[in-house]
């Protein structure tokens, strides 16, 4: 095979691989699964489309021109060191909306009507009514109006909710009932039933969830992160789960990933954990990105997904 | 208090009375919820309210003119021989698509993101994949296309799915992708991944869903009932999940309720049983829907949700 070496890196790199190759991929591609076998190949790789690779790798890079991510988050990669400012990023982008909203009103409905109750009476076999409740004309505030949020807002309009927004740029008109920028947090949050967060890590979003902000919300709102885990001051989240301040979290994505066993937050009654599925990258959709991507780098074309560095994603 | 007499039956009279008695119903508001109540009151009462009022306490009306059903469902009173061709008979109308949509979408929801899996490793505190699926793409085939199964339509679209109808009229042009009548049921079922009852009871819709019609459904479709259980031949049913048949069932109603203890519906792996919740019949909102309807009653004009005997709803 010609063209330029690639350098397939995650848990279990074979399956994409061999999407590629089946795919007539113009190019050799290599597959790594650890760090040491990555390293065999980055000195002479061309282009390296992973999940995750150990920073350092990237020390030994020569010939390295483009990095494509194989998720939309990609604060590591920005923030490295070793990657210089000639190397093009890009991540997977309009993938995780579908999959991301069908999670985020999976549970929302699995919580407004009680789906908990429900399980518990059919074990018991109780027939025996129990309290539902209905999303129809609650707000729900969207934080983060990419192609992730704009998929939260459209579905939130079937289900007959207020819909708010935060976000940096002022949203097209009509997209949100009412919008607020980034630095309208207070006013934002303070009268949201549910607050969903879909934002980029960034040095804006760092923990910009913290002490104050969640002591503005009402104390049944409901916090949703299908983001960042960094995005919420996790400790301060804790706390105010404790004290009653916000009434429940549903969490995809933490400060630390995997949540650590001894974390409270797997047995607080009102909260809801999640091991960061809610965008489930198919490994055919990301294959199938990163190939027409590939076409566009090898014909000068510009590509989809590049990630701007100042701003972060 | 002048005006007609008023009878209010159901389980928990008082909560409904207490609504019209404080929004100046002009009538006299009566209540029972035993028979031996009902019967006291029936002989004089000229409008009904109720909720399963048991059909020979309406031998001895005398002046009954009217029967406001306090559900959708009304094939108890329609089969009544004790209530005369004068007695105009209503139902609620246009009050159950939202939360029974929600039931739906809650339940589909839990199904393709497999929430029970979820919830299981959150308990066992174990940071671990599972798959999941997404309800875009699928086929949805929905049975009855009244306000119930239009709002379902509605939200089914949002959710990028393929949704069919089966109805005895024709639907409006654009509400489904495909439309079938009642006489092409084998048609509409075979190509389904999800078949959603919202039909009424009827001659025409008795045990309609039965072995002939679960044979020809994909082996892991699933059938959800939010309309009347009699609609579907329940042991053909049963049957048909034993023999993997079908994928699984959503079932909140039956063909007796309460559900009995014995029956292995509430115990088969892929089924989920709720009792008769999925459209909650809110006590304002039922009342309310009495007194706009009472006002028009008293003006002499038509009502809203008159049963068509023949029909039989």
């Amino acid at each position: 095979m010609s063209g330029p070496l690639i350098l397939v890196y995650n848990q279990n790199p074979e399956t994409i691989a061999g999407y590629l190759r089946g795919h007539d991929c113009p190019g050799r591609v290599v597959t790594a699964s650890h760090a040491d076998e990555a390293q065999k190949w980055i000195t002479e790789a061309e282009i390296v489309f992973a999940w995750r690779l150990p920073s350092p790798i990237y020390a030994a890079a020569r010939h390295l021109r483009w990095i494509q991510s194989m998720g939309a988050g990609v604060e590591d990669i920005v923030a490295n060191p070793h990657v210089g400012p000639d190397v093009v990023m890009t991540r997977i982008v309009d993938q995780f909306g579908v999959p991301i909203a069908e999670y985020v009103f999976a549970e929302l409905l699995y919580h407004v009507r009680n789906l908990a109750e429900a399980r518990r009476l059919q074990r018991a076999r109780q027939w025996q009514g129990f309290s539902v409740d209905s999303l129809k004309g609650r707000t729900i505030g969207v934080a983060g109006l990419g192609s992730i949020g704009k998929e939260i807002v459209r579905k939130a309009r079937v289900f007959d909710m207020r819909v708010v927004g935060l976000s940096r740029h002022q949203p097209v008109a009509g997209l949100v009932d009412r919008a607020f920028n980034d630095r309208q947090w207070i006013e934002f949050v303070q009268d949201l039933d549910y607050l969903v967060l879909a934002l980029p890590l960034s040095a804006q979003t760092a923990r910009v969830v913290d002490d104050t902000i969640l002591g503005y919300m009402k104390p049944h709102a409901i916090i949703v992160n299908v983001g960042r885990g960094r995005v919420i001051h996790q400790s301060a989240l804790i706390q105010a789960l404790y004290r009653g301040d916000i009434g429940g979290a549903i969490l995809d994505v933490f400060e630390d990933e995997p949540l650590p066993l001894d974390n409270p937050l797997w047995g607080l009654p009102n909260v809801v954990v999640t091991p960061h599925i809610s965008g489930p990258s198919v490994d055919e959709e990301v294959a199938a990105f990163f190939l027409r991507n590939l076409k566009r780098f090898l014909g000068g074309e510009p590509l989809e997904g590049v990630v701007d560095r100042e701003r972060g994603y």
